[in-house]
């Protein structure tokens, strides 16, 4: 049997956490005049007296818990997150269902970006803020679990990412504790950073923080329809770029940096690759905007790199309708929403590392073919990969194909169009926002989808940032076996 | 320095038995009083002397070829072949482009069944048979390549089919050669019963040998622009159902079942997950036919049997425009065509094998994380699969969804629309024939294509037919040192 009480205490400390937060948009509304605040505080209210009476109820002399305790407590706090996330949505004056107010949160804390709603422009504050806190939180939430939980769960190949240290049991907590509180130092600092720069380029001082929450966060929800477009500056578009990449790279690297050795971050090879990819394929599509569109360079080299970096990071703000670029954009869109980021950072997708360890593995399979009796080790970043590490991210890629191809064959079924599924799929899984097509494409938006294909998208958005087998391993039977 | 020697001497012979198969499409003409048997006669006699030539000159002592002699000679024995085997396309009254020759060709013996053609119903016989003269020497070309070569160069997981005496080196030569003609026997005699049903059930002589030779090697050229849609026959869709199948699953067994042992084919666990993939997906396909487009069940599965079989196995026959059946089967199709038939079979795509090693893995991996400390082995056909199969298996996967990336983005850069460029890819790389979409799609034609993109996806017919790695392999710089 499965002890629930840990897992119950921390759902409740994060609850309690997430009541905090949401007196932000309750003051912001309040302020302002708006009947919303009522929701807020309300929400704020019940989600308080839950957390509470979880933390007071189920606390229990053991601290530890056991990997099944903690597959169970990342999948279900991710859930209850979003469902607790989700009441402001219900109850405020927007009159969302409560399937659009699950997908928008739901959107929110796994810094997706997909989003139901239009008019934001005229929206109250609340919500915008509430939207931008959702993402900012899952951001943080996510970089911390990948220092500190799924390195130990041993998901998807994140064992390459153990501390150095980690064997001697007794000294990783408190060290994990530490390193988790200075990266949110960090994030915070980022996030005051980008905020002053988009205050500097001219935003208000109210969406220079909603963006830079966002922004930092790889998450891409805006205070306008039109998204980032909207300011149409290239001075925020070029601050945006800059710190998407940012939230895109090892956020731990950052803290070697600030303790003055920059040196790993330049030396990384994950970060290399990662910066390679995206200067690869904004190379390739400027070049398509110059040649074939006939855009002047300065312009294409400006929206190119916004969107693209936009979409392989997984934030998903637009500048421009880039669906109208024409066949080889789209083809590409489509294909750099499967890459995503570094692991380590807020991005999803199949992160740049696995891309690595799959590539190391085929040249190491290309080199057996000559001398089927050599021997030829894969490495990363200059070490060599654990056998058991290999195997794991070579089963994570194929579950990833898979889960990609059943929620766009569910979605599909539907009756969601070809082009529509399949990048709303991908889309949802590695937490991008936007698809591609016109329904749901950058000039798009998720309202008119039928009810089933939300919750379907919403399971692939939790399934991607969880990195599919911590959600998937509660599905199997042996996990409920004593 | 690697000996071409031995190389152009095999080559040679199957150039020769090329110039000797162009007799019976140079006959066929001359019976029926058409010009272009001389175009075939030409062809003929030019690959003869070619071929004669090379077999004179390039004798060896030595009859032993290392694995890059293994390795160069089937590479380019394919595109030597693609290439003498266009000669009639391009000088024969079609007046096709050398691109579009070398296309139809290409497509012919990797038996992939895309076409350049229209106005089959009034083409000469002469070229209708060496269409399927093409894909009829293409199909066996792979079973005893899958047999023979494959399994000793340990391409994507081909050594799980090594025969079990294949240690002792001295005797297998001998044996595959014994087993490589007994199924040739197979094959020619399942040619036969095939024609004959096909003719009982109401195809002309001439119609029914060419649809026989096609559908055994899950090729699926056809002799009319209609394909097997124009009989408006049921009695030949099931016919061709049955054989499509019977072309997708291991030869080697029904050679086991033909010497009085049936239950390997029965107990294989690769036929049954074919079997099962292929129930389901025609399942799924029916219950949407019916359910959602209201047709009636015996009609629904009919034709959904027929076209998703033919797609599954790379045949690429069709019956009716299935892309009009809507949002699912187009979505399903897609997925379809990654899958593929067996090892060891005349059809191409990853294969299910492959995917059943992938799952294995998976359900290993899973359970791993529960126990960390356990040890899981994955098995296929209730055997330890090797770590150096599984390995080989999960980079020929991961290489497969690479190729097939390249491959969209290539066509997508050549302008041609989303669902028809990566359709287009998958369809190529699996050997399948028809894409999906109004240019490409099954009642569409490649003839309207730009130039490029006929040499980009003959490639990538090349690459899926000989299973990548074995093409790869000599881009490397590695392959070409001393």
């Amino acid at each position: 049997m499965i002890d629930f009480r840990p897992i119950f205490f921390t759902i409740g400390i994060l609850l309690t956490t997430l009541a905090v937060g949401m007196c932000v948009p309750a003051i912001a509304d309040l302020i302002s005049g708006h009947s919303d605040w009522r929701v807020f505080a309300g929400a704020a209210g019940l989600n308080a007296f839950l957390g509470i009476t979880m933390v007071l109820t189920m606390r229990s002399g053991d601290t530890r818990i056991s990997t099944r305790q903690a597959f169970l407590l990342t999948t279900l706090s991710w859930t209850v997150i979003a469902v607790a996330g989700a009441l402001p949505f219900a109850f405020a004056d927007l009159n969302l269902s409560f399937t659009d107010a699950v997908f928008e949160a739901m959107s929110g804390i796994t810094t997706t970006g997909a989003t139901v709603l239009t008019g934001l422009d005229q929206a109250p504050p609340g919500i915008l803020l509430w939207r931008a806190l959702l993402q900012w939180f899952g951001g943080i939430g996510i970089i911390v679990m990948a220092v500190a939980i799924l390195p130990q769960l041993q998901v998807g190949g994140m064992q390459l990412f153990r501390m150095e240290s980690s064997d001697q049991s007794e000294k990783v907590m408190p060290r994990i504790t530490q390193i988790a509180t200075a990266i949110a130092f960090l994030y915070v600092g980022l996030t005051i950073l980008c905020a002053a720069l988009y205050w500097i380029a001219g935003m208000s001082g109210f969406e220079a923080i909603s963006h830079s929450m966002t922004t930092i966060a790889t998450g891409g929800f805006s205070t306008r329809d039109g998204s980032i477009g909207f300011f149409q500056s290239a001075a925020i578009d070029w601050i945006a770029v800059v710190f998407m990449i940012l939230g895109a790279l090892p956020f731990v690297l950052y803290l070697q940096a600030v303790r003055g050795n920059p040196l790993p971050l330049f030396r990384d090879s994950q970060v290399r690759w990662f910066l390679i990819i995206a200067a690869t394929g904004i190379g390739l599509m400027v070049a398509w905007q110059t040649l074939h569109n006939g855009v002047r360079f300065g312009e294409a080299a400006r929206f190119v790199s916004f969107n693209a970096v936009s979409i392989m990071t997984g934030t998903g703000y637009s500048t421009t309708d880039f669906g109208l670029w024409g066949a080889f954009p789209v083809a590409l869109f489509f294909f750099l929403m499967f890459v995503g980021g570094c692991a380590g950072s807020t991005t999803c997708g199949l992160k740049v590392f696995r891309l690595q360890v799959l590539y190391a593995n085929t040249v190491a399979q290309i080199s057996k073919l000559m001398q089927p009796h050599g021997v030829f080790i894969a490495h990363f970043n200059r070490k060599p990969i654990p056998q058991s590490a290999s195997e794991s991210v070579l089963s994570f890629f194929f579950l990833y194909i898979l889960s990609f191809a059943a929620l766009a064959l569910g979605l599909s079924w539907m009756g969601l169009d070809f082009i529509t599924a399949v990048s709303g799929a991908a889309s949802a899984i590695a937490n991008v926002g936007p698809g591609l097509g016109e329904v749901i494409g950058p000039a798009g938006n998720y309202a008119s989808l039928p009810d089933a294909a939300k919750w379907l998208l919403s399971f692939g958005m939790l399934l991607g940032r969880l990195e599919l087998f911590t959600v998937l391993v509660l599905f199997t039977p042996a996990f409920w076996r004593n």
